[in-house]
């Protein structure tokens, strides 16, 4: 997978949240995707899981501001924003693994209580 | 595993390129430790290829510098920084999983030629 499709992924995922558009979060991930946000956390299993996922954190008003270069390696992408919803910010940093065809089928988002800003 | 020590980790890592001491590494990571760097290149498989890999990179002068905070979670901790060599820098997000002795026992680097800074 090109580099640069994985930076448009991260690019996009960004824009996602900015519109709160769950069908461009629902494009870039496999149907049989796994997420675990935060790792250690139960993995959410399946694209309707993952949908459920964002769509809470839509609703919570959640908007992603990078705070550094997305790392492409291999098949995968790093990269460290931070998350900000009303009244309350997280630093985070996300792994997008993607499948052949493209498409985000691993997701596992690093972050804890030291994580959050007040 | 405390987040605290695994901070201590990453803070004891940046300390150890500073100093360019060897044991510092050595007694961070495990036994049957391995390490990809960057991720998608052939794993490194047990302490002493993990050392050379890092006898390779002190040799090449190479110092680092967080450029976020570290996100803990799980036993896992994810951080961006810069590496200096002389004459180049590269932005990369290094992954540790600790295992149950709160030794590193896979290590996972994210940078492409992308994060090479002139």
């Amino acid at each position: 997978m090109e580099t640069s499709d994985m930076v448009a992924t991260v690019e996009r995922y960004v824009e996602a949240f900015e519109k709160q558009d769950l069908q461009m979060i629902r494009e870039m991930y496999s149907a049989d995707a796994h997420l675990e946000d935060p790792v250690g956390s139960e993995a959410r299993n399946g694209i309707e899981a993952v949908c459920e996922f964002y769509e809470g954190a839509f609703n919570m008003g959640a908007k992603l501001e990078l705070t550094g270069s997305p790392r492409c390696a291999g098949n995968s992408v790093a990269f460290p924003f931070r998350v900000k919803m009303p009244g309350m910010a997280i630093e985070v940093i996300d792994v997008f693994e993607f499948n052949h065809e493209g498409k985000v089928h691993n997701m596992r988002a690093y972050w804890g209580p030291d994580n959050m800003l007040k």
